[in-house]
């Protein structure tokens, strides 16, 4: 059952797309504060709640506070309380009641669940216009599928972007995509798509190519396609570059199609591209306008996209340098001793994507003209939303497309990466905690870097992180320009690297099932434990993962360890995995064990009654025969 | 057996305190390159590599690269790769060979312990100036040993330093700690110090009471002490304000004892107190200078100092700021979207910890005129020896005495905390690790900031975190000014708090000869089980300790879990501790387990054949009856 409650004047953000009738006054379980701006509710003891979507710490959100603001931020740190993504729903469960709150409101907010006080969840608003939607079911899994089908069937991407996809900050020219290629032919690993970075564009640029790099991306994108069943994937951002002569600027220019500030220049920021400005996205023929750029490349033979930098990401604006100029002024000839040059570290230190920028300009919607940051957080969802509507103008139901900002609604037009993580070993189980609360929100084509984007990997940490990654939908190697390498080639141990790589094609039979059936039916691709099992242990193993609810997944995640703890709420089949036809199998009953897994074992365990099925050996997905599959049963 | 070997000309450290006779040549396990200024050895399979002290990632070092640079971070990360000590010893052991390798180095020095390459170590000199002690016994217990022999006794705190003790940056004046007192009393909460951070110094000078803060530091000193057994430290920074009329700094000018430039000026830096300079302490003059002005303190009847910034840390120099204010001059009339701001972004940001900063000046000693660079690594440690080489000549051997930058040698003559670490769970298992290798390294009375220093932390994450710092001997709740309360009483459960820190002083008697034993043995005061037990499964685990040889501590360090996985190596006795008299007993089978914990529950498994005595409850150390325990035997 779903109820609606309404506070003030709210901005339809077109996250849900049931229309559901408003009830008058608040929900019970509500207390509000008109002056505080806050509405709280009381949380029953042990009470589970989970959600957020793409946040940190645990699956279980309880004792921490959380704030919806899409920010480009550098580090995911346990403290960090926004991330690029803004999911505002929570799902209490676990102490009777199965409760869903949907949050539909688009600007800032505050959460601060269980960590003031263990028992009070409290919601902090910049202004008190919002829609509550409140789910009431039998199970937690109930509400989330009467959650799902109020904000509408997920993101399917074409069965490539199942494979194994190869990226780096930047794959620089032709030439080194070829040898890229090479390597991995010679070294067995099979590969579906190569993703093109910035740098490929000219000048930042988006949707041009530069010439010098890829004198022709169409050749290059058809002979890889042709030859090797391998699809380019180049990057989009949200900035576009301020340059005479550039199209895309002067009719953005011409057409008053970019983010304009109270005075009606168009706002400037610095980005990528040094000057850039942004296109209004929330506005309909604007959102069109930008949409139908993507062709540009679609020309190139590209079938798919990353949207990156959509929050959208503010390196600075010029008014906050020139502010910072000028204390330079005020401050160059007092004496240093006075500690002025404080001031100075401060305003630099905070010059990016500054809260004060995002009040700065304006977006022309059909519900009127909106300051950005009452908006704000579904920037990077209209921007995704642009391109889709495109894609179906000119029949094209089969293009890749996933980006970092997103919002709940932007789930019906394509996945999200998590950003730039890291090197770290505490991102395996935060990319696990993720999954779960980004499925519940809708978001079932999600993917972190494997083996981190930032700081730089190991050997071991890169096969570790593979015991998730071998069973995210998008699944993808990608660092950062100044770190190690960090392609499964780089390393010492490219045999292993091979055969568990190769095990993803094995595995792609259940995975494609598992995928469209979560799509179909609104429910999960990662279960946590809690949702299929009832004893209180699963409502608390948060390191352990069911893709679909067949098998359950249990990554090694700590450096120099040779197996883990595992518990199993049934009896269950052990598959260690070292290749397609090389595994254990081992009986165990329901239990706590430690469970040892070398380096380039993966384990997977099978529930009693349930079968996974494997393909044969493939060097992608195109190759995978669906029809001659090998069968282990439980 | 130890052996020496040298190459280059070396600076004595005086880390070691045995003369051992120079072998000629190098071991047989090093390969040199010269020109690279690189050893490297081969490590076996499985071997595991222990030591560096305090250091991100776990006990076990390998897969990973480290450096040693003492630096004020306030960020650790486990990407981090210098944190405030250097402590360059390692130990190999696990596959065979029993290894201890001391390298006496007071510079720069990189390690890559298998992260490159999974079986090779790496040292990397900035000068081919060291002396490698090499130390090979029968059990890495027995390296241990030796080495700990080789560098000397650790330092003893006074009984109290033993206690809780409760810290801020900063409690502001006298009410606010008499305060303090009375919400402790009320809430019986035990507590023996009361920590004074920068804030009760008047501008920061050093050895300075801010009269309008505390109007009689000596009286209130002594109130405390007398009618409730309270000690008040206060922190002593490595920095001296630049002011005239204060006699630390014009003292300092007069006679040389100041750290100088090239030119002969002395070396002027910025930290907390604007304009500073740093005491040469590897000056023998100026360090007993600088040690004798601790008796300002003394005098106010304070018995303990706790040394901070003594890297020493350096928020900015006037050379680079200047540098920063010419480039500004350079490109403030430039285009703006010519990206020069991001040359200013880069200068601003690396300001602090500059390395070219720490080439700037020098050090008179008495193996001649040196570099600071080149013995950075020391300073921090001869700063807090020149506190104890003062203290002797004035024969008080009572004080407690401990500091953040260190190096070995320093264990001699105090403790160290572990800086500035955050509120973060992850934060919980570092520390674990760190105790281990700084054990091992001669640091015994050490312990963290209980709570985190930075970040905000919550109920459940401070009553965990006793799962580790009941039994640190270094005991202190620090945090940082900026962030929420974090004191016992700055929660909803004060009487679970009372109960638990409570339990300190019923285990004071054993942890008390736990450290007695741990000094005059040269043993360790934390064991890791690879220490204790053969088996493979001791080798990694390293989230369970013990606590001397006859109890093992598994703090719980996950938010939200309500209990955790042990492996137990032998038949063991759990004593789930809410407080004093409340406990149960369980026996357990030597095996794996998921053993239950509630948030104000504390784990502690006792040996067969072994006991622990429990002292009855007290308000302190003082009141603890020694003679009166209550001993539980398995």
């Amino acid at each position: 059952m779903v109820k609606r409650y309404s506070i003030g004047s709210v901005f339809k953000s077109e996250s849900v797309i049931e229309d559901i009738e408003v009830s008058s006054g608040l929900a019970d379980i509500f207390m509000l504060d008109e002056e505080k701006k806050e509405v709280s509710l009381k949380l029953l003891d042990d009470e589970l709640v989970y959600g957020l979507g793409e946040s940190v710490r645990g699956i279980n959100k309880r004792g921490w506070k959380y704030l919806s603001n899409n920010v480009d931020i550098p580090i995911h740190l346990e403290q960090t309380m926004a991330l690029y993504g803004s999911h505002n729903f929570l799902l209490l469960f676990g102490s009777g009641r199965n409760l869903g709150i949907f949050i539909d409101y688009p600007g800032y907010l505050n959460y601060d669940i269980g960590f003031s006080k263990r028992n009070e969840l409290t919601l902090t608003f910049t202004d008190l216009d919002v829609d509550f939607y409140i789910i009431e079911e039998d199970s937690a899994l109930g509400v989330v599928k009467r959650f799902r089908k109020l904000i509408g069937k997920s993101y399917e991407p074409p069965l490539w972007g199942l494979g194994y996809s190869q990226s780096r900050w930047s794959y620089n020219n032709e030439q080194e995509v070829l040898d890229l290629v090479k390597t991995f032919k010679e070294n067995n690993i099979p590969v579906d798509a190569i993703y093109l970075d910035i740098d490929h564009m000219e000048r930042f640029k988006d949707f041009t190519v530069n010439k010098q790099r890829f004198p022709d991306l169409k050749a290059l994108s058809n002979k890889l396609k042709k030859e090797e069943n391998i699809h380019l994937v180049p990057a989009v951002d949200a900035c576009v570059k301020v340059e005479e002569g550039y199209d895309v600027y002067e009719e953005g220019v011409k057409n008053n199609y970019f983010c304009k500030k109270e005075n009606g220049e168009n706002f400037l920021a610095h980005v990528w591209p040094g000057r850039a400005h942004f296109p209004d996205v929330l506005n309909d023929r604007a959102r069109k306008w930008f949409g139908k750029q993507f062709s540009k490349l679609l020309e190139q033979d590209v079938d798919g996209f990353w949207i990156d930098m959509n929050e959208p990401s503010i390196f600075y604006t010029e008014e906050r340098v020139k502010e910072i100029y000028q204390k330079f002024e005020e401050i160059k000839d007092k004496d240093l001793g006075g500690g002025y040059f404080a001031e100075i570290q401060d305003m630099v230190g905070t010059v990016q994507n500054r809260p004060a920028d995002y009040e700065m300009f304006y977006h022309e919607t059909n519900q009127g003209k909106i300051r950005h940051d009452k908006i704000h957080n579904l920037y990077g969802y209209y921007l995704l939303r642009g391109a889709t509507e495109h894609f179906k103008e000119i029949g094209r139901d089969d293009i890749l497309l996933f980006g970092r900002s997103s919002h709940i609604g932007m789930h019906r037009y394509g996945g999200i990466w998590t950003g730039d993580n890291h090197s770290w070993w505490s991102h395996i189980p935060l990319i696990m905690h993720q999954l779960v609360n980004l499925n519940i929100c809708g978001f079932l084509y999600v993917g972190c870097d494997t083996g981190g984007f930032a700081s730089d990997c190991s050997q071991d940490l890169l096969m570790r992180w593979l015991g998730i990654s071998l069973f995210t939908p998008l699944f993808r190697n990608h660092s950062a320009i100044y770190t190690r390498r960090q392609e499964p080639t780089a390393f010492e141990d490219n045999k292993s690297f091979s055969d568990l790589i190769s095990l993803r094609y094995a595995f792609l039979p259940y995975i494609y099932e598992t995928y469209k059936k979560a799509v179909n039916e609104d429910t999960l691709y990662f279960y946590p434990l809690s949702f299929i099992y009832d004893d209180e242990r699963s409502k608390e193993v948060e390191d352990q993962l069911f893709v679909g609810q067949s098998i359950m997944i249990t990554p090694i995640y700590k450096q120099n360890a040779k197996g883990r703890h595992v518990y199993l709420p049934e009896d269950m089949l052990l598959l260690r995995f070292r290749s397609y036809d090389d595994y254990d199998k081992e009986e165990y009953k329901a239990g706590d064990y430690y469970v040892s897994a070398k380096e380039n074992e993966i384990l997977v365990f099978l529930r009693k009654g349930h079968s996974l099925a494997l393909a044969k050996p493939a060097r992608n997905t195109s190759e995978v025969d669906f029809n001659d599959l090998k069968e282990i049963k439980f």
